[in-house]
């Protein structure tokens, strides 16, 4: 056995509470070996008299690893265990210790595995409402202009002109209001919608006032509208809240340029000297913008300001907070706001912009779950120009998993491409096949899918400012063919086994799988990029079902198979 | 290279930030590579344009795996970094994404680890007084009974008389005040104190009343009295806080005993039922004692009600808590509590009982260090009757200190025994020289060294209650020599590198050494348990400088010695 595989950490994604009576405990231990891992359990304080025995699955192999799970649902709340691992009737224990030929139960108080105490208000709940959310992100300036008289003198873009950085081209929350049944015809049940408050630019992340609806969008009456229409459909809307920074026009920061740190929001930002001077840029600020001074949410006060903005946003009726920059923000800011959106608006989502490794956020003291870049970076190697194969898809989206507890996972908001990255349609070399295929392996793997305002055309675009086109709404039938294929496949969320069933991912005959159980229901995906026919017939027995009413074939290799058990 | 051995994880022990603009990271590899392992890093922004190139440091070998380690200062908050390790000539990356012997730095922006953001409020700092600490645990009943009179028709055992569970033997905390000038004498500048509030038992872990001083301990004025006087000796208390479970006696408890779910204090409990039932033990509990009801941590009145406690406690004048069976108490709890107690007395110390892993109370929101009974095991398995080798012994202690970060380790308190646990005499087999070689191994590592009330006579006994005798006040000829002895070694810890210094552990020539520097200075001290004579000589040229005034050689294999770099 390759001893330098084996990993556990209690506490942590390999040994975390699902419920008041339910852990997952996961063992790593080498793809390679072959091997039997049972795990030993009891209450902590009998531990050393008896244990139950548990064989674990092995769940998932990320390459060089594989992971043994086993989820245990036991009555009391305090747990000690440890691993026997048998190899080759060899048989070794896996303790806090480290690995043994042997085991002494005796002083087994000293070296156990402990979950000490399932405490429920330590126990991190998924959000009822996302285990079906199909999300669609709005870039509010670029979608829909809606029917109304506003002041259009910002407009300096035609809707059917050419982009650049500076575009305002007048698309609106009455725009957006209008195109809800749309949006709802599609399967869509939750927007995610960029800022829409005061700011000088279209994309409104340098925010001037938190609690004034940008006039270029509708003001203040038009987001009433909006949220109360998307409501009466049972949409949910997710807004984007831009903590990290603000714009230097914002009121604090204008107190400060003029009294300096006579100004009582002089500690609100992060300054080196009396005055902040912003040609010096001699302040903390987002990036290289000096036009966007951090907020330095090490400051009480500061914090409390900026989660009273949080309260007023869910207030007014919005289901949940899309965190910009999450991660450079202080951790205590998250956690004091987790504290006081979830105390009064506990079916409120908290998702934050992290691009990288985000465990430490999604213990259940901070986020609920994180736009997964992670997973976008997957589908853009595997269904992009130069294809990675269905065996490194399989280990990479496993690995990936196994990153962060299940009730991350499913609150993750999965995505294609979004407003700061080159839409997929460019990834995949302008093969709008691929994104549909891509489209669908992003719903079969657990989380909240969220589709990018025009991915249905589908719209193209590079990076920033190319994948922020305006949706051209004069749809052509090739448009109408290709949304009819898009909503079909949206329409597979609907499937109770992709709302928080099992996931099993694998590499099959050259196809990359992914399976979802729940109960009796199995809904199977295959996907091939590897620009061979593969056939299905050769993945063995459920080509049986392929007649099935609710199987689908998609072009370009994506399958979907129903199976009841 | 072993590919399975690599490990790093952002924003763990892996990678922390120990200041503002410090942060210590490090990577785990195969004990068996030769390996040079360099970090390349920037702000996360220009990464992908330039990076600096450190080499890491192979500071710990913890038996099979090595750690190679960085503290890095940099003026900007926002860090990524890659590894690259290099093997005969062969050039790896390490990254987010794994390993590989080529990186895309283009790509970098999805695949580098980082530590987005240095917010000063999230960085854990250690506590200035605890660098200097050497504690004395007391156990009141037993240590020295006062010269006052009192009502003493509880005690039933006489001072020299045998001990059972349910023995009183009239120790008070006017007897503690007494003895402040001895124990100053000896060294000794803080003081862990068990409960000391009104409770049926002798230990007191079971309280009725937690602001009430019981009256066997001389009530509340004494209390006073004594941390007056300790604070005039400039010695710092830390009083041992019950927050996991009452008394059944317990006037909360009471009520609903009485008034089952109509009582308002039905939720700080966690009962089974309507009414309590202590013959049924129909709530949650501690251990197996019905007598003691575990408190709801759960319920947000409850958190209140406790931490108000916490905080009476340090307006009193105790320095700091030592929290009783902490990991079964939610993590919300420890949150709220820390920042209600840092927020008023920053200098307060909050300190664990964890026997186990405990990371996740450790990373700055939670506790500052813990009980380690970690090192104590490693202790009594190298000192005990059947060492273990030195090699062993010197690998367990590093992968001891590479369990946490620096601070928690800083603020651990490190013990050879205490009232749980046989006294270290009982594992030495008798041997009191053993007890002194251990005792400065622990003032050697890093830590907080506790030393159990009557080491230095040095007093006896198994487990409990046999751990828990009088202390034995008439000072023989022999327990005089063996005190003088002890209080040399408590003197090492006035040395400053012993106070903060880097710290390096390894088996040497069959000798475990522990090296501690800081500056100019560096103290090493070898500790020989094998059983065979073995001379310094063969240690190499630290042996010239035995004759320097501060080298200490005590009996059986503990040398110390100093060095000028």
């Amino acid at each position: 056995m390759n001893k330098f595989a084996l990993f556990h950490q209690p506490e942590s994604r390999f040994a975390y509470a699902t419920a008041d009576n339910g852990l997952t405990v996961i063992l790593r231990a080498s793809a390679d070996d072959n091997l039997t891992v049972e795990i030993l359990y009891n209450n902590k304080y009998d531990f050393t008299k008896k244990r139950s025995v548990v064989i674990m699955q092995r769940c998932a192999v990320d390459g060089i690893f594989a992971y043994y799970r086993v989820k245990l649902k036991f009555s009391d709340a305090r747990f000690a265990y440890i691993f026997r691992i048998t190899e080759n009737d060899k048989v070794y224990y896996y303790s806090e210790e480290g690995l043994s030929t042997d085991y002494n139960f005796e002083c087994a108080y000293y070296t156990f595995f402990q979950f000490p105490y399932i405490n429920s208000v330590d126990v991190m709940p998924v959000v009822d409402w996302t285990r079906e959310a199909v999300f669609y992100q709005i870039f509010v300036d670029r979608f829909a202009r809606g029917n109304v008289v506003k002041d259009d003198s910002y407009i300096n873009t035609r809707w059917d002109g050419e982009i650049d950085r500076y575009s305002f081209t007048g698309g609106d929350l009455c725009g957006v209001r209008e195109k809800l049944p749309y949006l709802k015809s599609m399967g869509i049940n939750a927007i995610y919608l960029t800022p829409v408050f005061l700011s000088p630019t279209n994309h409104k992340y340098n925010i001037t006032d938190y609690l004034a609806v940008d006039p270029q969008f509708g003001g203040d009456g038009e987001l009433k509208a909006f949220l109360v229409s998307a409501k009466k459909l049972g949409i949910k809307v997710v807004i984007d809240t831009v903590f990290n920074h603000c714009d230097v026009s914002h009121k604090r920061f204008r107190d400060v340029l003029e009294k300096g740190r006579k100004s009582k929001y002089y500690n609100c930002f992060i300054i080196d000297g009396d005055y902040p001077d912003v040609s010096m840029g001699n302040y903390a600020y987002f990036a290289d913008c000096k036009y966007m001074p951090k907020w330095n949410t090490n400051d009480a006060e500061t914090r409390k300001y900026l989660i009273d903005i949080a309260l007023a946003y869910l207030n007014i009726g919005f289901d949940g907070l899309r965190l910009d920059v999450a991660d450079e923000i202080s951790h205590e800011m998250w956690r004091q706001l987790r504290k006081e959106v979830k105390n009064k608006f506990p079916e409120a989502l908290i998702l934050g912009e992290i691009w990288h490794e985000s465990e430490q956020w999604l213990k259940g003291d901070q986020l609920d779950g994180v736009m997964n870049f992670k997973l976008q970076k997957i589908l853009v190697d595997y269904f992009g120009l130069n294809p990675i194969t269905a065996e490194r898809a399989s280990e990479r989206m496993n690995g990936l998993l196994m990153k962060n507890t299940e009730q991350a996972n499913a609150m993750a908001l999965n995505f294609l491409d979004n407003h700061d990255t080159p839409r997929f349609l460019r990834f995949a070399g302008g093969n709008s096949d691929k994104v549909l295929c891509a489209l669908c392996a992003m719903i079969m793997y657990p989380g909240m899918p969220c589709i990018f305002y025009g991915t249905e055309l589908p719209l193209d675009g590079g990076g920033d400012p190319d994948c922020r086109k305006t949706f051209d709404w004069t749809f052509t039938d090739s448009n109408e063919q290709y949304a009819e294929a898009y909503k079909q496949i949206i329409a597979l969320k609907g499937l109770s086994p992709l709302c928080g069933g099992e996931c099993e991912i694998s590499a099959d005959g050259g196809l990359l799988k992914i399976a979802r159980t729940k109960d009796i229901e199995k809904i199977t995906a295959y996907f091939n990029t590897s620009g061979k026919d593969i056939k299905l017939a050769q993945i063995g027995e459920t080509i049986f079902t392929l007649n099935c009413d609710n199987d689908r074939i998609f072009d370009n290799g994506a399958v979907v198979i129903k199976n009841i058990l």
